[in-house]
């Protein structure tokens, strides 16, 4: 279809994601010679155990090697793309990449949210492209709309569900009740949670997009330590319920917003309105919502990982690449050029939901409420149900410094009406 | 911030959404000139009446011409931003700036629709960026992951709701249980109707951005001629209560599907499933359903319309041009080579929910069922209500050619038996 010289890729890795690049690079062949306008030819294929059973991968045995740094290092390599993840070796091999010059597409989040800088450094020097759609989001077109269709506008706030494993066990708590335990259960029994699921449970893996997502909507070097995190083992049924009882539902949301002159970056579980479009994101999917001074709220869904949809985004970064080798030019580079700082949590406004066991006796919610006042936090609902001896309050305050609400409950655990914290969650989304 | 030299920019009209992007370019200026790493300079407002009051608008009155092509020949405009619509002048004035190696942004629906293929010629001709993504769905950025992100998928179909007036309408109709004319009204009232509704009720508008659409999906020039289209203003209050009954609501969609070697597009309105991501796009909000082979179900979601958002579309592109200036290259051309067929509606696969008033008597079902058997239309569900002597009939298809379910309704309609055919509907998105 094309006489034009092929344009040549070497793949690092050959697991989930890496089969599934090498069947759509083969399927799709003459669709992306066209598109490109050169035809694709995979010269190398880096793997641990080459001798290892591919079935019936379309793809030459004499491709596999063990020198990943070699293969990387060969004249004839244009695009460099790499799906093992981790941060070494694949830090040393991507920067080797990008100062020779040759375009690297990736799928690793924990390397890009950890060192993205010295990569773009990399890429800079070498005057090559850096492109990582598949790191955030999965399937979803999401860092391209980020890096290049709203660099008209000024983006003010990016929230997302970027974790299909928490957010699979949250809607099967909110639609069938269930316990955390007994629903990550059920995850890992459908492959939607891998057998350690730590990374994704205690949000280091959205804390890790939540960190590329800051720095490309706020021209910002953000990284994964300068994200707060909490995890949603915390969740409970009990939580869930008095969710829905206030016409909400619970989600791991990573929040990324602009201040006047400072960014905040976090990942916990918060209450969001069933109202909010992130609220009927469901199973495994994935969702980002992005707020901006002139657009106003966008939202982008689809599937946050799996092998083919994120071999989709690779896809779709190799064309480019290959489409920039061929007309010898290059994607915008980074910005970062607004440099803002990050508030810590305690600086951020937020708005909290505390559930407490407290003695039922006159007097109880004047002194509760005290505390909150004493820490200038102010309640926007509270809902008293009581037992004998024995009575709940359920408070939801207004917006308010984190580090204010933290205090706050922790000065309300040093109360003696105070039985006990049922539980303390976050809310967003003009919940409450 | 940049000592490059600026990027001088025409605008052909100042109307809402040209008012809009003047006050960004002047707003965001220091961005703008950071992320580009040039400044952009406005030299020029092709209007009718550069007269006019223009209140507190950041631009110097001098700049205001009515020698629109005159101002477009000027040899230090770098780029054309046309936000006019029609046809004509802009058609002449937009091939006369591609040629001249002018890039050229645009917001126009109508003639991307109708002639977008002489445009990318002339893009193509002059060497420049041709960029519309304010022509559809407004804010959403939605094509250009169409034109780059997705290139390395197979985009099978795209759902979208990209009518803001028409899927106000219908989401007031649902909740509120109004009928057409009452929800226009409310639209006019609120400013969300235009006084002669027509190109959004009908769905001329609706079917321009389908044919935009399905040209970049497909990779096959589809104009606004290709298009079926069929307006909404026949949807009764009752159609929405039946849609309601079957777990359904009423959209106004724009539907490109592709075949094995063809594509149809039709916008009409359909009944489809409340679980289906579109269903709770309520308001004047726009959203585009797209499905791929590799990534699996997107949804994009936004503003469809109003000056803001599509300001910040329009800035996007000219973001985009203005860096392509700097480093003397191109987005990618026009992708056209697969070059697919446009089926006739006759030969789409569609399913009808169909009601009908008939006479209570023995045998009526057997009637019915058939004339379905006899154009080979398979039934999936009846729902027959009774009274004395008139009984209601709804009955719902599996998927038919759409000329065979047309060719049935009209053999159903001369049964006499059959009193009126009380409503027609396609079902979409798997309802029923």
């Amino acid at each position: 279809m094309s006489s034009a010289k092929p344009i040549r890729l070497a793949l690092l890795g050959c697991g989930t994601v890496g089969t599934e690049v090498v069947r759509l690079l083969h399927d799709q062949a003459d669709d992306l010679t066209a598109r490109i306008g050169a035809p694709l030819e995979l010269v190398g294929i880096a793997v641990r155990r080459p001798g290892r059973q591919r079935g019936d991968l379309p793809v030459d045995p004499e491709l596999f090697t063990t020198d990943a740094l070699g293969l990387i290092k060969r004249d004839d390599v244009d695009v460099v793309i790499e799906v093992v993840g981790g941060i070494e070796p694949a830090r040393t091999w991507l920067t080797e990449a990008l100062r020779a010059g040759k375009s690297v597409i990736t799928a690793n989040k924990a390397l890009l949210a950890e060192d993205g800088g010295a990569l773009h450094d990399a890429a800079a020097e070498g005057n090559a492209d850096l492109y990582y759609e598949a790191s955030v989001a999965g399937a979803i077109p999401l860092l391209r709309p980020l890096r290049e269709s709203l660099h008209g506008d000024r983006v003010t706030a990016v929230t997302g569900i970027v974790n299909g494993t928490t957010n699979f066990i949250l809607s099967s708590m909110a639609s069938t009740g269930a316990g955390f335990n007994e629903a990550l259960e059920e995850a890992t029994e459908l492959g939607y949670a891998e057998a350690d699921p730590t990374a994704d449970v205690e949000g280091f893996d959205a804390a890790a997009k939540a960190a590329i997502l800051a720095s490309l909507a706020f021209h910002t070097r953000v990284t994964a330590a300068d994200v707060f995190r909490e995890g949603m083992t915390g969740v409970t049924a009990g939580d869930m319920a008095s969710a829905k009882e206030m016409g909400c539902t619970i989600k791991l949301l990573c929040i990324a917003q602009r201040g006047a002159d400072s960014v905040s970056v976090r990942v916990h579980p918060a209450m969001i309105p069933l109202t909010h479009p992130l609220a009927g994101v469901g199973d495994a999917f994935n969702a980002v919502f992005v707020e901006t001074e002139a657009a106003g709220p966008l939202m982008f869904y689809g599937r946050g990982a799996g092998g083919r949809p994120t071999a989709s985004a690779v896809l779709g970064d190799i064309v480019a690449a290959a489409r920039n080798k061929l007309t010898g030019t290059r994607a915008p580079s980074e910005s970062n050029y607004a440099k803002l700082a990050v508030r810590p949590i305690g600086e951020s406004l937020t708005r909290y939901h505390i559930s407490l066991d407290v003695a039922e006796r006159p007097g109880v919610l004047a002194s509760v409420a005290g505390v909150f006042a004493d820490h200038e936090v102010s309640i926007a609902t509270v809902r008293q149900s009581g037992r004998e001896d024995d009575a709940k309050l359920v408070i939801v305050t207004h917006s308010a410094p984190d580090a204010a609400l933290a205090a706050t409950v922790e000065a309300l655990s040093r109360l003696d009406i105070v039985r006990s914290i049922a539980s303390v969650l976050r809310v967003e989304g003009g919940a409450g």
